[in-house]
């Protein structure tokens, strides 16, 4: 990852200035947010993350159609619920941003939604193994992680998110919850803060490979208990600012900060 | 990998100029494609990237016998078909030259062939587990993945593809599929360009990493449908260039752009 | 983890200087520490490294709440074995600080403590299965590697050392050993040393991913026997420093040395 | 790694001069050796690599006591076959320099021996389950892999070949072999020359950890034939300059060259 450290400035003569209005911090959020989960493997050369827009709730903030690693808070685009842009001026949109739109209409409690194939959850998307929480970290998981398949309602597809109709399917399975497996593709987090969004995107990868090794050393898994996972979770929000620091200052280097 | 970033001027001076007439474009995608697989662990010290010639298609392009983390441009070297160097100016050519070779001339829609030993597919070469497709990227692999054994046609040999006899075998064996898999050595991704192939020997990796994490966990595994592969494979093309441009950003520091 | 070398600087302006009176080379073992585990993994964004204090037997040094790969000599406060700290000066404390203290006050022999959440152990937390030495590194978890639940005395919790009194009884089960683990947590290693702490918290990480590997393999695991493990574990005392200067050297760029 | 590039020049103040006579390509080869293999994990901070001396059969090359990506050409020592070191001007030794002298008695074709701790292989050492080839690679293991117990011959020990007596039980159990296991500790693989033999390591630690997948996936395993391992072993001396000079290239910058 040292080789992107110098593409920032190339990339950011593409595209135009970022939304007007728009809060820095959430961008640079959305930019650090995208980075780290590129550098974690979480994200490849593909996945968004986005934000709802901060003063205008029925907005919402994603880059231009782009990896992940190169986001820069100039490639973030305005766009509605049903997933127009605000103002495309030319750039290319992710075939995907439905995804977004739909669970901001859905849920008014979600502030930040990410989108990965990370390689943890792929396997628990396509066999009945439910995702169940393992340690503190991913106790959000305790609360139980749907697995959507969009071959249910829409049968042989290219399997993306590609419109409303199908993004308000994902959303109506996802239902009140904060991480939600789709069969075939990948996964959904989403939280109140794009902090929390991403925390919920890596902590879900981290334990879906800890649960697939102790799953394959045998015998009885002892998860965490429903009130055990509520009460955990409550502590990442105290702690969260430690491990987003931390990201941080890993991604300010590759943006020559 | 970052270690590797000074390597490109001193490797530059030993061989001449690449193949008189052959696009920049395919020779960069050639360079490209080589170290990002390498850096990726897809290529070790091993295996190679080809382009067919753009204007004649009698001919291919590959590398000297190089690792291919080190291979620039003027490293590529002009074969026939029969995998006789055009112009060899005393450079070694690689062993297995004539995969390349035979698969161009069976298959004229063929512009590149990638050969790897990557640690994903050689399990699923050495036993009967065929290899499926797990998400939507690695749709290609839903029309099916043959497996080929050279002991089955030649008996024991040194495994390698060390003659045009052997390769019109493995070339008959891939008939119209994307990837096939060779016993006890690796696969062969093929594709109509270079950044196709490579897309395809990235994907035919991580989907076996992750068909084998399904499978560890038990039960039984949903797939992609062939009706939803072949609509999935569609979109591969549709977003090629977004992976391929995060991928050429990582790699041109090590050639000094 | 190179993005994280120019990061030293701008972190200690933050905090007051270090305790008084507390050996610089001690304070450096807990940063080369806790910054080595965190390359390693073993360490993420949270998870802490701690020392007795050397002249006062009832303090120990521990950093203010922060990422380990962040931790510089700065950084580090003085404690009680009630957790109090000494001279607060505004900063954060860790919540787990009494997975410390208690240990300390239990533990007359043990000069430094390490907690961690290391992918390798939190599968052998959650189920039946024993940690056994692998291989001579490894030897100390020959003496037997109890597994904690807080579950068990404290009913459902927050899952985590919050208190004095869930100190006590994690202390209480680690006896006189030299590692335990947590069930959906972590564990934690103690050692005469900083240095042996750390060694014990790295080479526990790795021997549970060789056990599991071994096990999946399938049939009976040919672990080394309790007198092995004994007179193994003499050696790591020999060869410690061999190991540390490696690590030391790798870390030294970091904090601009 | 790249943290370790700047510290040949402090390590290299510390011992003297390298073995008088000694090749300085034989000398660079056990240097690019060491260090290479502690890149891709296969050593860690310890293990080591020897060549036997040049022009004087009855006598080894091997570094002082110090971790394989720290050794340098001055850091090399020269030994009898005893273990004995012909000039030691008070620097420490590694404890199981047996290992070498003793194969370098038994086995007169051999020039180089490489002793690992290797993630792959040690879950192999303590099962039943043969360590065969799984491609060409490799082939090497065609030949048969033993597994060496201590036990068997010393009983409860440290682990450690510590003596000539050790070391002749282990040269006994190698007999006409390129690689054994041992039991709870890891490697050995030996060569007619450095590059061979630590091209074996790296090779025994790959095919360790791709057998063990392939098992995971269930069914018989279709290894190479006795037939084709040994034909294919053949071409790994023919290619092995191409992926020795990917490694030289990756080391060199870590040297200042």
């Amino acid at each position: 990852m040292a080789l992107l450290m110098g593409m920032a400035h190339a990339v950011a003569q593409t595209p135009p200035a970022p939304p007007a209005g728009a809060d820095p911090a959430v961008l640079e959020d959305v930019v650090i947010g995208s980075r780290v989960l590129a550098d974690f493997g979480v994200l490849d050369g593909f996945g968004h993350v986005s934000a709802r827009h901060p003063t205008n709730p029925n907005h919402f903030l994603m880059a231009r159609s782009l990896a992940p690693a190169l986001v820069t808070a100039n490639d973030i685009m305005e766009f509605d619920l049903d997933g127009n842009p605000v103002d495309a001026r030319g750039r290319t949109v992710f075939l995907e941003r439905f995804i977004h739109g739909e669970i901001y209409r859905a849920r008014p409690d979600v502030m930040s939604v990410v989108h990965t194939h990370s390689p943890g959850v792929i396997p628990f998307g396509v066999t009945k193994v439910p995702l169940r929480a393992m340690f503190h970290n991913p106790a959000f998981l305790g609360a139980g992680v749907p697995v959507w398949d969009i071959r249910k309602d829409f049968g042989d597809t290219n399997m993306l998110v590609s419109d409303s109709a199908i993004g308000k399917s994902l959303a109506g399975a996802l239902g009140d919850k904060p991480v939600i497996l789709m069969r075939g593709h990948g996964d959904v987090t989403v939280g109140p803060s794009v902090k929390m969004a991403v925390f919920r995107a890596y902590y879900t990868d981290v334990n879906a490979k800890l649960q697939a090794q102790a799953i394959a050393l045998g015998g009885e898994v002892n998860y965490l208990t429903p009130a055990e996972a509520e009460k955990a979770d409550k502590i990442n929000f105290v702690v969260l600012d430690r491990i987003w620091n931390l990201w941080r200052m890993r991604i300010l280097p590759q943006l020559g900060k």
